[in-house]
């Protein structure tokens, strides 16, 4: 199963030991690992769609006029309840879905298991305790200071092990 | 090089059959339809900001001071032709983006071929659909709230695969 | 299945040269290329988050009522320093992260190694350009226009190539 992926690796390939064929298969624990969480931040973003229009129901709150499902409201923006929503999903997309292309490529470094793994669980529960205290229950900060992070220095960490390996192909 | 792709996998796949070693080549139908329904989509998020540019030239609307092309402009923001486009491309990134990545893994459970590709081409043809009636003709509801949520089902069919099969590396 | 992964393929194909069975690994330069500009734009948009918040600080425009670290100031939006870099920040997202897909499933057509290598890193100096030219200090036009095309041409030429390659599965 994994035997090809616990053959050492002497960095960008150019030498005699084979990479291992293939990382981007169910054989490989690091991409499966990666498969389990990104599934769940991919669900929690869609949820943040969901979450934003359930504020938009409540509050009678809707930005386009086909939308008008209640009688004598008017478009309306600016609402604080639909708008720190929004928010905090426009903060998932510029954070959660540069990180889905970077874990991704990571994994084709082969990187220690262990220590990838723990990346993505940490990555990941880091951004569901984000959205927690962003948009479902504010709380005081560092909190989300804390929370965004934690998931940007695993990010830069990644980019860092993937730039020094592939540095000679700039 | 491709020699380990072809032992049989025993891990989490669902007994007999076993899983191909490498799903993400042009051999595997399914991820030639992914490619093709993909790239339709990333070419229609990118008319996207044509379509935005085109609307800020016709209503002379620009964000940036060194934008104004006209004369006796100032910077504006907020004109509603405008914000309309902004706000189906924004719907786009929240979308499309996550199930770009979504459906990629959903191709390494090795899904049935014809259920998978008819998820790609439903998923993609609703979200053309849900551009037409959002930034291009403004139809009333539920023509949009039926566009976006055909992908978002979708997407969470596939997350609920690929969870499901991997839940085992949480 | 993964057999034929082996065999020469016919189609679009530029002649005689099989399709090596994955593309994806550190074996093959166009993917090493893809992996450090990818990597290098990743971080590119990354810093765009700090340097929001670096602008928020400077002059002291928050969003949200916790995030009001100085005494006597209240939340406030529509600050002009800090709406032209999450304008670029929103640019970015609309424009790289498609790029990070289509460029990715571009490498399993098996292009040619220099084209692609020089497509990625023109493609990415440009979106650097364009961040410097954007976000950190304003210039006339049309050097933006000019950066903001050079990776839109790119990425529908990616997609070009893709499609055509794959239209049988449409």
């Amino acid at each position: 199963m994994s035997a090809p992926s616990l053959a050492p690796i002497t960095t960008p390939s150019n030498g005699t030991v084979p990479t291992p064929g293939n990382l981007f298969t169910l054989d490989n624990r690091v991409f499966c690992c990666y498969l389990f969480w990104a599934t769940v931040l991919v669900a929690k973003m869609l949820l943040m769609s969901l979450l934003t229009a359930l504020q938009r129901f409540r509050y009678k709150i809707f930005p386009n006029e086909e939308d008008l499902f209640f009688k004598n409201i008017e478009v309306q923006f600016d609402d604080p309840h639909v708008e720190r929503v929004r928010r905090a999903h426009r903060n998932d997309m510029e954070n959660i879905l540069p990180y889905f292309i970077m874990a991704l490529i990571y994994i084709s470094t082969n990187p220690n298991q262990d220590v990838a793994c723990n990346l993505f669980r940490v990555a990941s529960l880091a951004r569901i305790v984000h959205t927690l205290v962003y948009a479902v229950y504010p709380v005081p900060q560092p909190s989300r200071i804390l929370a965004f992070g934690t998931m940007l220095l695993i990010t830069f960490y990644m980019a860092a092990v993937v730039a020094l390996r592939t540095l000679s192909f700039i």
